[in-house]
C-alpha cells in the first residue's frame, strides 16, 4: 500500500499516482458560502483512496492505518458539442488529502493537507473547524463515507445483498 | 482482467466489483433535452474501466481488447448539513457499459449495453446514434476521453510532465 511520505519538517509529500487508486466519491459545487457560481454546477471534487485501503474496508469496515484519501478539485468544463446540457471535471484547481496515522497524529489520528494546484508538500491543516466537521458529520471515522457510494454501499450491500447492490464485497475480500 | 462475459443469447453479464475499478471520470447533468432538471445538477455518471485496462492505456495510449468501461447513474443528492450548498451522486438509477471485442463485435469493435437499474443482463444495443455519437466525437477509439481526467491526462503528462500533472505513467508502467 502506498503509504504517506513527510519531509524532516513534518509536511506530507504529494502522493503520486492516486488517479489509479480506487474511487470512493465526486460530490459537486460543495460551498461554504451561498453564493452561487457564475456558471454551471460549481467545483468537482474527486476522491480517491488506495485500493489496499478500499479492500480493507470492504473486509473490516474499518479504515487501516496510513489510509490516504485525496481529494482532487477541478472547475467545470461544459460538454456542449454531443448533448444539450452537462458538465465534465476540466481543469485541475487543487489537492488535498485526508492521512490516517495515530502514530503521528495521535489526538484524533487523522491529519488534513492541502497542496493547491500544483504543491510538492503541504503542512497539516490548522483549522480546527476541518477537523471538527470531519470528527462530527464523517459517517464513520472521520470520514463523510455517506457521500461516498464505493464505501457506503459495501456495508448496504452486506447487510442486505440484491442484484441491485453492484458491489460484491466476496470479490474484495481476498 | 475481468473479461466481459456473455450469455448464449449474446446478452453481456452485468459486471461485478467494478466499483474496485479505476475511475475514469463522473460528469454530470448530461441530457439529449433542452429540459433543466427539477432541482440539482441533474444525474451524476460514473465511469469505471479495468485497471489492467487502464495501464495498457497509460502504457500504450490504446485501449485492449476486453476493455469494459462501465457506467453508473445516480440521483443527485443534496448535502445539506455541513456546508451551505452542493450535491453528491444518491440512489442508484442505472447501469451501462460499453465493451471493446472486436471479435464479437467486428464492425466497429464496440458495443454498448443498457442494464437499468438492476438487470443482470443486457443485450447489444441497437440505437444506430449510440454509435455514430461514440464514433464521431469520441476523442480516441470510441471512448470520451476528453471528459475523464484520469485519461486526457496521462497523455498530456507523457507529453509535458509538471508538478501539476499529478499522474505519473512511469508508475503505472510496470
Amino acid at each position: 500500500m502506498a503509504e504517506p511520505e513527510y519531509t524532516a519538517e513534518g509536511e506530507l509529500l504529494r502522493p503520486r499516482g492516486y488517479q489509479a487508486w480506487t474511487f470512493a466519491g465526486g460530490p459537486v459545487g460543495l460551498d461554504y458560502s451561498d453564493r452561487k457560481p457564475a456558471e454551471g454546477p460549481g467545483v468537482f471534487h474527486t476522491v480517491y483512496l488506495q485500493p489496499e485501503a478500499y479492500r480493507h474496508y470492504a473486509r473490516t469496515g474499518k479504515f487501516p492505518e496510513k489510509t490516504m484519501l485525496v481529494l482532487e478539485l477541478r472547475e467545470p468544463g461544459e460538454r456542449e458539442v454531443i448533448v444539450k446540457q452537462g458538465w465534465f471535471a476540466g481543469k485541475l484547481v487543487g489537492v488535498a488529502a485526508a492521512v490516517k496515522d495515530h502514530g503521528r497524529f495521535p489526538n484524533e489520528g487523522w491529519a488534513y493537507f492541502d497542496f493547491g494546484e500544483a504543491g510538492g508538500k503541504a503542512s497539516a491543516l490548522a483549522p480546527a473547524r476541518c477537523h471538527r466537521c470531519h470528527s462530527e458529520h464523517g459517517a464513520d471515522d472521520n470520514v463523510f463515507v455517506q457521500f461516498y457510494p464505493a464505501l457506503r454501499e459495501l456495508k448496504n450491500a452486506a447487510a442486505a445483498p440484491s442484484p441491485s447492490s453492484p458491489p460484491d464485497p466476496s470479490a474484495y475480500s481476498k
